[in-house]
């Protein structure tokens, strides 16, 4: 059936019975290509008759969904005409794994970075206002972004501006990982105190068995508790916020799940719609660990199991494993994260130090301004948050930590090229957005060994301190490890070579060795130096190797404007030294989804390509 | 008696007559000062008994206060040993208007941009219960503030942590211009349909006139009230997010706020107090105008008249005078600012399209998320937002507006060097910051002249841009007005120069053209460029004006790094034109408060600073 679906709208025809069939088919569909591509599972399994109901009873593309985040969007690109090409997801070239207005009319709004879906929604209901237009905005929020402080901005702009809008809760009680925060609480009070859900099941399963009367009952008594239910269920703080509240709702019930939406879709004011699924439902071990089939690798559909083991454990797990010793010896460690404890590593931290590891939810802003302040009251504070996150704590960091110069170490995973979450999540900005403020050191290590040595000298810097490192921990081998003292701001030279001269950070100065071994079969004597430090920099050895060379190449997994380039650029242009430089890395531009070799070899970050852009430098300079 | 206040410890021997008649006297010295040096009043004028009870209740330093921006601790300053400095407010070398741990021990914490105090406050709170110190914290944060989404996921974390805690939210009813969002009629709600205060100045006043047993029995019953209140009144909003909530506390009644407080701090819970205050108490035209006396000019104090007319009406005010008119034509314009329409001048948009304009409160982040909402459903939104404050968005532009290429407009007022208000709130950041988000452009006007095209140049523009500026518009006359067409990405050879050629945006184009007649006198002949657009760059124009000269300047008002200066020493790197560059700008250092000259001047960008600096590198470049 789910394959004729080409058109949200032919679900309209259908019967329940007819619905419940389609999402056992989608079920099966979603376990079948994530198994195959990796992606997003448990939170697709939990929407799926959510998302029935809300293209049942709205019209896309007439009505607009705003999916928050967007990893949740698989069920919605299914019914939307993309079953065809649904087992591309997330290889290059192929679907997105997030809403992509490029990819169909459906999809209105990309987020890719949590909370922000009820603003963007408020600003469409608002546009539609103005222009006149029909249509409903709907923003399909999780529980887990509902601890992000944008949500709450938005809700109380949406709640006083009356705007018909209709926000629905999901509810899988776990975000990414176990939900945090005292509103998680209040939520969950809402859910159990009442013992609404079973309840309703428990009636349901006892009317059921009275033939003909039963079930009309049933429904009469669920149409009375929907029509009284604001009188009496809680959702206080969100009619204080300017809501009204329809729930808790099961979000698995899709007669239910629809009437209330019609009752939504109905109104002229703004409603949350509190929904409750079950994160993973109908894939058993999603079911079981759905905190794992969040974001998945390829995996058996059997027993889930991945089918790949993780050869290397990651820098985060490394990091969090050499945090947590130095911390037996140093009372004033403590580590924080936003909502990604096993993403970033941290949980390793927490099951030595559980006193002194905070995980306060999707909060960046927070959690940054929460180590200012305790870093001011003598602690000494690890934030543990992906590249692309921390673009949100862009001010906390800049006002909240440098400003006073405070103690705080941001461990910053995911840098550099991200592979198949694309364009949304590439860490390819903190060296941009973080060179320029004040008094910050900014570090990359090129290895694990060297991440190590970055670690373990940031115990002892009484200031501000950044590290930048991928996901995947690369060993260059002990041949390649430095023996000399690790000092701020020190680079080193690796390599000499008087043609060209790579400056490269990160995992980068693997590719500036390798491409060095290749231009020398060339004839191309090209050195290398590790600019590990790209805030401060070495000025001193940048002008030493800088000087013997003719040609300037530098390196890094970063935009090329704002990072390590450009701050090399500047250095030389001021020092007088009049030498051709190469400014490689990433484009100014968003890089799409794809593998992360893709992705590099894309961006011209092959070791051939490297090659060829030097020799062609060289030429171009050979001919001045 | 106000002089001889050194240690806010002695406030504790005082009566509550003596407190009283102390408050007066603060008041008086708070307005004689303010009318001289400028700076915030209204909003100090009204937590003067709140203040005085926080030091009568607390310990400090062994407490520690944080207030929430920190334009409200004036009064704070006061009472710990500043009064003899306090004359020196916001002067060059003189008191911060901010709180400053380099002043006092008594400061624990700068925050400059709003409601991350209970962020801070929090951590502060956590530290201490790990290293096992005593003390309490307290955060001051207005209900301004409130609206900021960072409180939320503050008061969340503080909330479920349990930590002893006391948020104390000063409600003024009115953050710097008229509250906005669903909370403040909340608040509202709490504050009025009780009806709480009104009832309790009368009840007060008809048992004040019973002798003897009177206030006694006012106070048991106030007493009575504090003890059930919880019960009854209101505060699930905080309750839900896991606080004791108390209140609403009349914000001028000492003795209330002293026992409130004091109930709070015997707390062991997170508490919230809900404190009452009139903004500008006690000052008429500041009572009268608390909007106009939160940042105030210095004023004649009979009157509250300024003391000098304001000679030239701002940027701000221009533009929005101009994209009022332009939305006349165009219905899909329309105006969004976050709690800053008269700051940022939009108030003026306001009054002529009430319907498309916006004030979102102190919500950087969802304003720009909500703009890129409306631009997804075919509006034409322009965002004005402070430089500093738009810090605070930099993820959404980066990801909600300009991945998705959507036509949002930023208004980017007090760029470059914003005076008295010092370090916290420098607009030196948002060329770094901004360029290198893919996609969008960003532009800087020299002049008043320019700021209007730039403004009509953006209507045509179907994609993200950015327009930067400073408060006070210059003109620099007819005769330096361009007459060519603006294209993007176009800059302007204002005047031809064979040694040295000047490349500036914005005001500083003015000072290059000033440079460059004070070198001709020293028979440097220096050409000037109106690099007005910081992205993106006119590539062809450098060159062929770069190609000419012995040395390239650029001038900017922002860091020196990642801004115009590295992004022309990149191309011109990248061009193989080697040329030596100087590169002019902020260093890379927070700039304290001072006069706007004094900051430029400290920076170096003074006429004879920077043809001190161009002379020197030409003649090193000819000893080369």
């Amino acid at each position: 059936m789910l394959k004729e679906i080409r058109n949200p709208n032919q679900l309209k025809s259908l019967s329940l019975q007819e619905l419940e069939s389609l999402a056992a088919e989608i079920r099966e569909e979603l376990v079948r290509t994530v198994s195959e591509t990796g992606g997003h599972l448990a939170s697709n399994l939990g929407v799926v008759e959510l998302t029935l109901a809300m293209h049942y009873v709205y019209d896309c593309p007439e009505d607009r969904f705003v999916f928050d985040v967007g990893h949740q969007s698989y069920v919605h690109k299914l019914l939307t005409g993309r079953y065809e090409q649904f087992h591309t997801l997330r290889q290059a070239g192929g679907l997105s794994g997030f809403p992509d207005p490029a990819e169909s009319p459906c999809d209105t709004f990309v987020a890719g970075h949590a909370s922000t879906a009820i603003s963007a929604a408020l600003g469409m209901a608002r546009s539609r206002e103005l222009c006149g237009a029909g249509g409903r905005v709907v923003a399909l929020v999780g529980d887990g972004a509902l601890t992000g402080g944008v949500c709450y901005e938005a809700l109380n702009d949406a709640g006083q501006s009356g705007v018909p809008l209709t926000v629905i809760l999901n509810d899988n009680e776990m975000s990414i990982s176990k939900n945090v925060g005292a509103l998680s609480g209040y939520l969950s009070h809402l859910r159990q105190s009442r013992g609404y859900l079973a309840f309703k099941r428990g009636v349901r399963r006892w009317l059921e068995k009275i033939p003909k009367v039963g079930m009309p009952i049933f429904r009469f008594i669920e149409k009375l508790r929907d029509a009284v239910k604001s009188l009496f269920i809680g959702g206080q703080f969100f009619e204080a916020l300017g809501f009204v509240y329809l729930g808790p709702i099961d979000g698995h019930d899709l007669r239910h799940l629809i009437r209330v939406l019609r009752r939504a879709r109905a109104d002229e004011r703004p409603v949350l719609v509190h929904v409750v699924t079950q994160k993973g439902r109908g894939y058993q071990p999603a079911e079981n660990h759905p905190d794992e089939f969040h974001g998945v690798a390829p995996f058996y559909i059997d027993s889930g199991r991945r089918r790949k083991r993780e050869q290397e454990p990651s820098c985060g797990l490394l990091v969090a494993k050499q945090l947590a010793e130095m911390a037996d010896g140093d009372s004033r460690i403590c580590a924080i994260t936003a909502a990604m404890p096993s993403g970033t590593g941290t949980e390793e931290f927490r099951q030595r130090h559980p006193e002194r590891f905070y995980d306060v939810g999707i909060a960046e802003e927070h959690a940054v301004a929460m180590a200012a302040g305790m870093a001011s009251a003598g602690m000494k504070p690890y934030v543990a948050i992906y590249s692309t996150f921390l673009q949100r704590s862009y001010d906390q960091i800049l006002i909240d930590v440098c400003r006073c110069n405070l103690p705080v170490t941001f461990l910053i995973d995911r840098a550099g090229f991200v592979g198949a979450d694309g364009r949304t999540h590439q860490g390819l900005f903190d060296l941009s957005y973080l060179r320029s403020v004040p008094g910050l050191i900014v570090a990359a290590p090129r290895d694990v060994r060297e991440l190590k040595r970055m670690v373990a000298l940031s115990a002892g810097v009484d200031g501000p301190m950044a590290i930048r490192y991928p996901r995947d921990g690369l060993d260059l081998g002990a041949a390649m490890a430095s023996d000399g003292p690790l000092r701020v701001g020190e680079w080193e030279l690796l390599s000499e070579g008087e043609d060209a001269m790579f400056f490269a950070a990160g995992p980068m100065v693997q590719l500036a060795m390798q491409a060095s071994i290749k231009l020398a079969g060339r004839q191309i004597r090209a050195g290398v130096v590790d600019a590990r430090f790209i805030k401060p920099m070495d000025a001193r050895l940048l002008v030493e190797a800088a000087r013997g060379a003719k040609l300037v190449v530098t390196l890094e997994e970063n935009s090329v404007i704002g990072g390590l380039g450009e701050g090399i650029a500047h250095l030389l242009a001021e020092s007088g030294l009049r030498v051709p430089t190469l400014i490689l890395g990433a484009p100014d531009d968003y890089v799409e989804h794809a593998r992360i070799e893709e992705q590099r070899e894309g961006c011209g970050l092959s070791v051939a390509k490297v090659c060829e852009r030097v020799a062609a430098a060289l030429r171009a300079g050979d001919a001045k």
